[in-house]
C-alpha cells in the first residue's frame, strides 16, 4: 500500500482502466499499450499510474485482465457496498435513480430524500422518499457512506450539513454551488455550468470569427 | 489575449468565480480573499488564475465585481450564444432538457435526437426531438456548436461521430465510455462511476475496517 498520496487523476484513471478491462476476455494478456489505446492515453501513462500501487504485470508481456480487474478492483475499494443517499428528487434526482451506471453492487442507493410533501412517503424505483429533515437520523440505520445532492443551489449547503450530521464521508454534488466541508469529508462536483463555460472557452479559441479585418496569409 | 496555454483547470475556476462574483452586488469592491472564500480556494489562486489573462485589479483595493464579471464572460465566451444539441432523450436527456443550470441565454438547446419512433415528432420543452440520422443534416442548418451525448454506452461513439459530420467542436459526455475523437474537437465527460469510484478509493482511505486483527497504538 502506498504511503504518499495519489494525485486524484490518477484514482480516476484506475476506475477508467477498469471499466476498459471488463470488456476483455478474463485470460487475455494485454500490453499497457493496448490498454492505453482502449482509454486514449499512453502506455506510459498507463504503466506510471498503475506503478503507484505496486507491480501487476509479467514482464515482458503485459497484465492479465482477469488479476488487473481484481487488484484494481480492490484499490478502488469495489470489494465492498458503499451505502449511497440521494436527496432531491426532482427530474435530475429521479434520473439518477433510475440511471443504469448507478445500478451496480458496489453502490446501493438506500435512501432519498426530498422537501415537498407530495413526494414524501412515494416510492421511486422502490426506494422510499423520505423527509430531508430526518437525514440525520436515517442515515447511521441504513449505513450510508456517501451523499448525492441534486437539489437547487440555494438547498445545498444546508443539505451537506445533515448528510455530515448523519456521518457520511463523501459527497457527490450536482447543485451548483460550492459546498464549504470539512477536509475529512471528501467532495465530488459534478457542475454542468462549469463543463458548458469550459467548452465555450476552448470552443472561442478554435472558431474563428466570421468577420475579421484581413485575411491571413 | 494569452499565447500560451492555459491549463483546463484554471478555466474552470474563472467559471466558478464567475458565478460566485454575480452574488455580489456591482459595485462592490471584492478583495481576491473575499472571492478565494466563497469558493473555497486562496486569494493566491485566484490572483494566479486571474493573471493569465491581464490585470483586472484596483492595486491596493481588489475586483470591481461589475468590470470582473465583464472581463470573464468575455474570457469564457459567454459573450454570444452557444448552440447545443442533446442526443439521447432518456431518463437523464429529458432531465437535462429541463435543468435549470442549462436554461442559461449563452447555451440554447436547438435540437434533441432520439432513435426511439415513438420519441420522434414528440416535444419535451418546446425542443423537438428528431431521428438521429439526422444530425448531420440538421446540425449546420440550426448553427449548433456543441453537443451532449446521453445515450447509452453502446451508442455514444456512433453520435459522437454523427455530430462531428455535423460541425460540432464540443462534447460533453455522459454515457459511461470514453469517446475517440479528432484533436481538434473538445471533449468533456461527466463519468458518474468514475466519480463514485474515486469517492470510493478516498473514502476507504479514511473509513477503518471494523475488523482488525491487532489494535493499533
Amino acid at each position: 500500500m502506498p504511503q504518499f498520496k495519489i494525485p486524484e487523476i490518477t484514482v480516476e484513471r484506475l476506475s477508467i482502466y477498469l471499466r476498459a478491462l471488463r470488456k476483455f476476455p478474463p485470460d487475455r494478456v494485454l500490453s499497457s499499450e493496448e490498454l492505453a489505446e482502449m482509454v486514449g492515453t499512453t502506455g506510459g501513462q498507463v504503466r506510471k499510474d498503475l506503478a503507484y500501487f505496486g507491480e501487476f504485470g509479467i514482464p515482458g508481456q503485459g497484465y492479465r485482465v482477469k488479476k488487473l480487474v481484481e487488484e484494481l478492483s480492490r484499490i478502488l475499494a469495489l470489494d465492498r457496498i458503499w451505502g449511497l443517499a440521494l436527496v432531491g428528487i426532482g427530474k435530475l434526482g429521479t434520473a439518477l435513480l433510475t440511471y443504469p451506471g448507478l445500478k451496480r453492487k458496489e453502490f446501493k442507493i438506500r435512501a432519498a430524500f426530498d422537501n415537498d410533501p407530495t413526494k414524501i412517503g412515494t416510492r421511486v424505483e422502490n426506494v422510499l422518499i423520505r423527509n430531508t429533515e430526518e437525514i440525520p437520523v436515517v442515515l447511521p440505520r441504513l449505513k450510508i457512506q456517501i451523499g448525492i445532492i441534486t437539489t437547487p443551489a440555494e438547498a445545498a449547503q444546508d443539505v451537506a450539513n445533515k448528510l455530515i450530521q448523519g456521518g457520511v464521508k463523501g459527497i457527490l454534488n450536482f447543485a451548483p454551488v460550492r459546498l464549504m466541508v470539512p477536509k475529512e469529508v471528501k467532495l465530488k462536483n459534478v457542475d454542468l455550468s462549469m463543463e458548458l463555460e469550459t467548452l465555450s472557452y476552448f470552443l472561442s479559441k478554435h472558431i474563428k470569427p466570421k468577420k475579421v479585418r484581413g485575411r491571413r496569409k
